[in-house]
């Protein structure tokens, strides 16, 4: 991060026409993209949507409310714009790009081995971080993917330990039965990868998925392209974790969109060190969350970049 | 309310490619606008941000970090385009507009007797009143008033009741000793006007101020026009809470945009049952998180209007 334009966007901030600090958070979001964008004055007008969508072996067990095949079929309606993230993405004036990695080649069961191979996590990892290019303000992250929840959860038992109920939830909304069988297939997960516990990508490797995989690698393309990167909710911000586990400082320059519903989002944000912007009962997915907070970066900036200061305004000081 | 655009707007949302409620709050805010403005298909397309400013007779009690002048400086500031609130209009699209209200005259000293006289009150929520004109999608509103915060702890005490210790926090900054100033003067308000405490216009009249007055009368026309309305912070919700006491469905039509970190805010909060929609720490007043919250219902209807349905993006239902 660049602390010499941090530190010239914190000294504009004081001579604003406000109280110091009253505008909260929104302060802290300005001096932050200040500092990974490496200007005084940061940028909103260019932001970037990513969308990953994967599939999942372990959707065979029962563990969603929806079939498999509904993640190609929200890939259609992301195509064709009749998604929420479409409609968000408008709203914020976002360029959304969607990723689709195999969607007819899920990844392994991983209640009976890793989920996927040492070169397929790979290139999944690869396929993300060429998804980032120079030119954007911030990437907003995001996922789709029928059993992902439950990808994510072993992912973060792995990670940070616990119990499997402690970061199972219901996801799309499945059932009593259904959450018993996630709890379950995450237990099985960590059973048949015992090495999943020793090593963080192993983790990613063994019990996460193609989109999980791809999303680890946008954040680190983004950190070595300063770019400023906004999670979304439980499964994104458990793929960015495997970063964190390796390197408590990786996760500097991503911002958690919001606090998802999803029960385990909480536990993991804490675990993370992170205070979410938003706290909106959502649970969607597919970057939804994320692409909000973008609204309130834009706010942020223009609040920063365009108001007046004491001097300007010929406003008195405090007495 | 109209609870038949309601009921269209509710099935609208169920039909909507995404898990029922997996937008949370979003979806809330869709329907209760659909309700509010009587139509299944919310628009937020104009909004409309009102400001009111006031000056206040207690300002010269000490009770504020700045001195009252500020008042008039930062109305010419939110003119000339210079606050934080002129910059989170332009982000939203919002029509901003300014009303300033005898600033050289400001409130007596409440101390001493009633704040504005019985005739000067009535005028004031008047000229609220007549700020509400039709056309508008929602109605943002705020105020700017040195010591207006003191004036809303008073308030809040004569019509919730507690200490003024309850109501009291440290508005645009002060000390340990301009916090005990503000008690202070807040509970010899009270003992000065113990009428205030039996009827709630009473309480606004003696209490209050021009630009609170401007609001309870704003957030009457309002229910009048089918114009939702959405709350700032704790002065601006402390007017409002004028009509809650009066009938405690007087601002079912009202969204409380965020909490302030003036705690007199949460307290209220309380005392009305509204969680408000942002948490950011925020504590500037001027209708800022009243306009943020703007971009979020902005978002909402995006998402209701604009979401494709199950059967018109051809994705299969859960399981």
């Amino acid at each position: 991060a660049d602390a010499e334009a941090g530190e010239a966007a914190a000294e504009r901030q004081a001579q604003l026409t406000k109280p110091a600090g009253s505008l909260g958070r929104l302060e802290e979001l300005a001096l932050w993209l200040a500092r990974w964008q490496g200007r005084p004055d940061p940028s909103m007008e260019r932001p970037r949507v990513a969308v990953f969508a994967g599939n999942h072996g372990i959707a065979a067990r029962g563990v969603s409310a929806y079939p498999a095949e509904v993640t190609a079929q929200m890939v259609a309606n992301f195509i064709d714009g009749g998604a929420a993230v479409n409609q968000l993405s408008a709203w914020v004036g976002a360029d959304l790009r969607i990723y689709e990695m195999a969607l007819d080649q899920p990844t392994a069961d991983f209640t009976q081995g890793p989920a996927m191979a040492d070169d397929d996590c790979a290139r999944a990892m690869a396929y993300g971080m060429m998804s980032v290019e120079e030119g954007f303000d911030a990437m907003a992250l995001g996922e789709m993917g029928i059993a992902n929840t439950t990808s994510a959860a072993a992912l973060c038992l792995a990670l940070f330990g616990g119990e499997a109920r402690d970061w199972v939830g219901r996801g799309t909304g499945v059932d009593e039965a259904g959450l018993a069988r996630k709890v379950e297939v995450v237990e099985a997960g960590l059973a048949a990868n015992p090495e999943a516990r020793d090593e963080p990508f192993e983790a990613l490797r063994r019990l996460g998925g193609y989109e999980l995989a791809a999303i680890t690698g946008a954040v680190m393309a983004c950190r070595l392209a300063r770019i400023p990167v906004v999670l979304d909710g439980f499964t994104c911000t458990a793929a960015a974790a495997v970063l964190h586990r390796l390197d408590r400082h990786a996760l500097d320059h991503c911002l958690v969109a919001h606090r998802s519903v999803e029960p385990g989002h909480a536990r993991l944000l804490a675990a993370l060190g992170k205070t979410p912007l938003l706290d909106l009962d959502m649970r969607l997915g597919e970057a939804s969350g994320a692409v909000l907070a973008l609204g309130l970066l834009q706010a942020a900036c223009a609040c920063h970049n365009g108001m007046k200061t004491f001097a300007e305004a010929g406003v008195s000081g405090k007495d």
